[in-house]
């Protein structure tokens, strides 16, 4: 009888919220994932930029990439994520963890310049999304460089 | 002399949009790192709707899954993607391939939920989000029934 209530308060509370936290492989394959899919959506701009201009793939792929980097991914860097396999070993580099004001600081410069991406994106203006193309991969790249291990 | 310019021609090509095609380990890559990503914010809707609700939260997960959805991730379907190995082995069926129509209305549905999500998201009205969420669950399932493999 008393395992019994122990286990119908096991479950009560595994499907209360505060049991709702991921397991740091899920966390690390979720971030990995967001990652990915805005590495695709960066390439089809480039490719946009680069050869035939097509305005609305464009504004997808913009839109795709500021709702991700608006989406609160830093969620994902859940204490014991700092080392760790989701579809992959992980890259995160221990300065994420100790790093705080250095990695907002990057980490806003990359939410702005998603946000603009998606504006001029909108308009259609092919050397605008260039432009702004170029200074949304510069924050990408000075994120990896200071927060992201090599391969 | 002749082979100096067959490469020029060939770095010419590369660089030009026509070859700009994915290599389907990639194409396989990037489809899961999308419907990962929206995993990841299905799982966090449900948990703001089964205990604390928090808008913004909410907001900002059914935006990542709308722009996610209409970010036209049939692009990533191309041949010779049936079978392969991005992240992981693809579990798309042949279907894909053979059941267009079927495919397109199963893929409609979900946008049009998806959407939905994010317009009952933004009004922060925790009974619509369960309920529209309900919904969109249910799109997320008719296609991965009829498409998806099971583990």
């Amino acid at each position: 009888m008393k395992s019994k209530i122990v286990l119908s308060l096991l479950a009560l509370a595994i499907a209360s919220p505060a049991f709702a936290q991921l397991k740091p492989e899920q966390a690390i394959k979720f971030r990995q994932s967001g990652y990915g899919f805005m590495a695709w959506n960066m390439m089809r701009i480039k490719a946009n930029v680069d050869g035939q201009f097509n305005k609305d793939e464009v504004i997808k792929a913009a839109n795709a990439i500021q709702a991700i980097a608006n989406s609160g991914m830093g969620a994902l860097y859940l204490p014991g994520t700092d080392k760790g396999t989701g579809w992959e070993k992980t890259r995160a580099k221990p300065e994420i963890w100790t790093e705080k004001e250095k990695l907002t600081k990057a980490g806003g410069a990359f939410n702005k310049e998603a946000n603009e991406m998606a504006k001029v994106a909108a308009t259609g203006d092919a050397a605008a999304v260039k432009e702004q193309f170029g200074k949304l991969s510069a924050t990408c790249k000075g994120c990896h460089d200071d927060f992201k291990a090599k391969d």
